[in-house]
């Protein structure tokens, strides 16, 4: 299994204090060290930062905790191989084009049966059950939106049913984003929170690190987490159910 | 303009002595203050690190600089921007799948009328001449070979021919790959150098940095360098001519 983190904001917010506490699962508190990966969205594009090894032991890791990328939507994974052996091709999270936006994916679970999932348009360049199955979905909505309509919230509530069809195949909770929406779909295991003012302070689980968000923040920001598990010891996280799926623009839910 | 570096090798190789030169082009001793990135293959998946800020200041670009990612194949780019405002979306190399290759770009140039150049599959997502180019250029691919063929050179050798249909529209200089073979094609400005053994000592023209290549290699080692401007000057660099191209496959000419 694997564990996924993502980010909603209406301002760009840096990541860096969630990062650090699921970087110690890649390897040190946790299992999760085959490979981890970030994919952050400025504007209309995204950067992905990705390694095979280790985040515990990443140098690349190590830079993305310590500077400060600020973005409105992040998502990341930390992986724990089943499908598909560890190499770069099969590290997460996934990026494809669609209708000239950047389409950023990452799954955590397991698929059984997958190699039904056919697809025509994109093609998964490594060999995991995850880079096919978002193939397969791009492949969907391109079939079903040939062009790009101009409410993308009905699109990402279409990949919700198409994540549920999934869901049938086995555990998929996943995370994908446009850069602007980003969708949490729970299959067994997600978990979310939003903070806004009045800020406070909280706790991480995996690090001896204690941040003060009111001193991080303005009044006017919302920032939404989603993580596999609570990050914070402190803080009331949202247990999402096994079928159910949270929309998020720019922080907040919709 | 702006400055492109590629790399092509046998052998899994770090490319922290060239790119320590084109670094310092980037806002020191040259003018490409508007972004970089350069993209690593390993295996079937590639990475990319870049940044909207000047590659001279930049911390990522310090990161790799120092840590030396192995690889046979790598484009990089510094940018000095003309068509397309300065932003992450604009920011080379352009990487998109095809028949579940990833297939990575630079371009260094500029087009005029470069608006007539539709696509129908791939579609850009900024806004520079560059990266409109590099999605025609795989619509054409696309449509003259659906099925990935298993003589990938013929595919590059088309690629050149398109090229040459781009340079009619103004400066295109390019480098582009699939991780196995590199084609460099020139329309005004394009070295490059393929350094084997018996390796010497090269000294950079833009930073206070020798290297001496037989600590480095063992003797079967053979690896290609690509740039714009020669990046040493006690080696010899053979300058191509406008309109040629050259394609390497793991470091050698073919």
């Amino acid at each position: 299994m694997c564990e996924l983190l993502g980010m909603s904001a209406n301002v760009p917010t840096d990541i860096c204090f969630s990062f650090s506490g699921l970087l110690e699962r890649g390897g040190n508190t946790g299992p999760h060290k085959d490979g981890w990966g970030i994919t952050f969205y400025e504007g209309k594009g995204c950067r992905t930062f990705k390694d095979p090894e280790p985040s515990c032991q990443s140098e690349i890791a190590k830079l993305v905790k310590a500077y400060p990328i600020k973005s409105v939507s992040v998502i990341s994974h930390i992986r724990q191989g089943n499908r598909g052996r560890t190499c770069l091709e099969n590290t997460h999270p996934f990026t494809r084009e669609l209708w000239g936006r950047e389409i950023t994916y990452a799954h955590n679970g397991q698929l059984s049966n997958y190699k039904d999932l056919t697809t025509e348009f994109y093609k998964p360049v490594g060999n995991t059950d995850s880079e096919l199955a978002f193939c397969w979905i791009l492949d969907k909505i391109r079939e079903k939106y040939p062009k790009r309509p101009k409410n993308m919230a009905t699109v990402f509530r279409y990949v919700a049913k198409l994540a549920k069809t999934l869901m049938d195949k086995g555990v998929f909770n996943m995370l994908l984003t446009d850069g602007v929406f980003v969708l949490a779909y729970c299959s067994n295991n997600l978990h979310w929170i939003t903070r806004r003012a009045p800020f406070g302070k909280a706790t991480l689980i995996d690090a001896d690190m204690v941040v003060d968000f009111q001193k991080e923040t303005t009044p006017d920001d919302v920032v939404t987490v989603i993580a596999t598990r609570p990050l914070t010891n402190d803080e009331q996280w949202t247990k999402m159910e096994p079928g159910e799926y949270v929309l998020f623009k720019l922080g907040e839910k919709i």
